[in-house]
């Protein structure tokens, strides 16, 4: 029940969008969708992650593992972000993301390092092996669901940038 | 990080099983993904979580809600089940499942019910709606993580059964 029709959905506002910026930027942790390659199956799994000072999610990850796989073939991925905490699961909010993979430029690695180092600090020990990558989900839409009754659309440009 | 390649992958005892099988049985919401009707677009959001008595995930969907939908367009599907908790959250267990999603037989919708309402009794106010229906998750296979270094795969008939 988190993705509502048009028809229930809420209005967007400024303070909205800052609840939904904060709930990624918080975050340590997603749920990753990608497509499985051959069959295109879906398939999901649970990624650290972080952002980058635009707010766009970022994760590390290794060649070896499926959605990295995944990814390669097809960048097309979905995030799932705010935990269920206590009692009822869904009066939790959290936000779908319609993302696309890309690889960071050079230049972003630094500050790509920095930023996920700072939210999971035992990374260190594999950040920087061969076989590791980092990954920047381009956000090209998102449904936000802050609980019952708060359903909302947004755009990626509403959630990346200042 | 949480499927592995084959060469890490770890032997599955009955032990291991009962693991899987518990986080499945005691979680009460999951992350559900789907393919977007049209794209193809992999989606993910939460949904609330039962399992039949045999151990197969039960969920209920509003046929106004996009998973429903895709469900009905094609009902390939896969359910990430088991909470990072506390701490670093690639370090808890959490199971990922490739599913297909089938309606419930007439005869099992009571069974269903029942261990739906147990599990949530807040949905009670909507389980009778008529645009709500319950679906039971088929586990074709799966992969468990049991944290860093226990990575396990599993058929659906080693999960499923007394």
């Amino acid at each position: 029940m988190s993705e509502k029709p048009k028809n229930v959905l809420q209005t967007v506002t400024p303070e909205v969008v800052a609840e939904a910026k904060g709930i990624i930027r918080d975050a340590d942790h997603a749920a990753i969708a990608v497509l499985e390659p051959g069959t295109g199956q879906p398939l999901v799994s649970r990624v650290g992650l972080a952002t980058l000072a635009d707010g766009s999610p970022l994760i590390i990850v290794s060649g070896l593992t499926a959605h990295a796989k995944a990814l390669t073939a097809d960048p097309r991925c979905s995030l799932l972000i705010g935990e269920a905490g206590k009692g009822e699961p869904l009066a939790h909010p959290r936000i779908s993301l319609i993302c696309r993979a890309e690889a960071l430029a050079a230049e972003q690695r630094e500050e790509a390092r920095a930023r996920y180092l700072a939210m999971h600090p035992k990374a260190a020990i594999y950040v920087d092996l061969p076989d590791f990558r980092f990954l920047r989900l381009v956000i090209e839409r998102a449904s936000f669901n802050g609980g019952f009754g708060r359903a909302y659309e947004m755009t990626g440009a509403e959630l990346v940038g200042p």
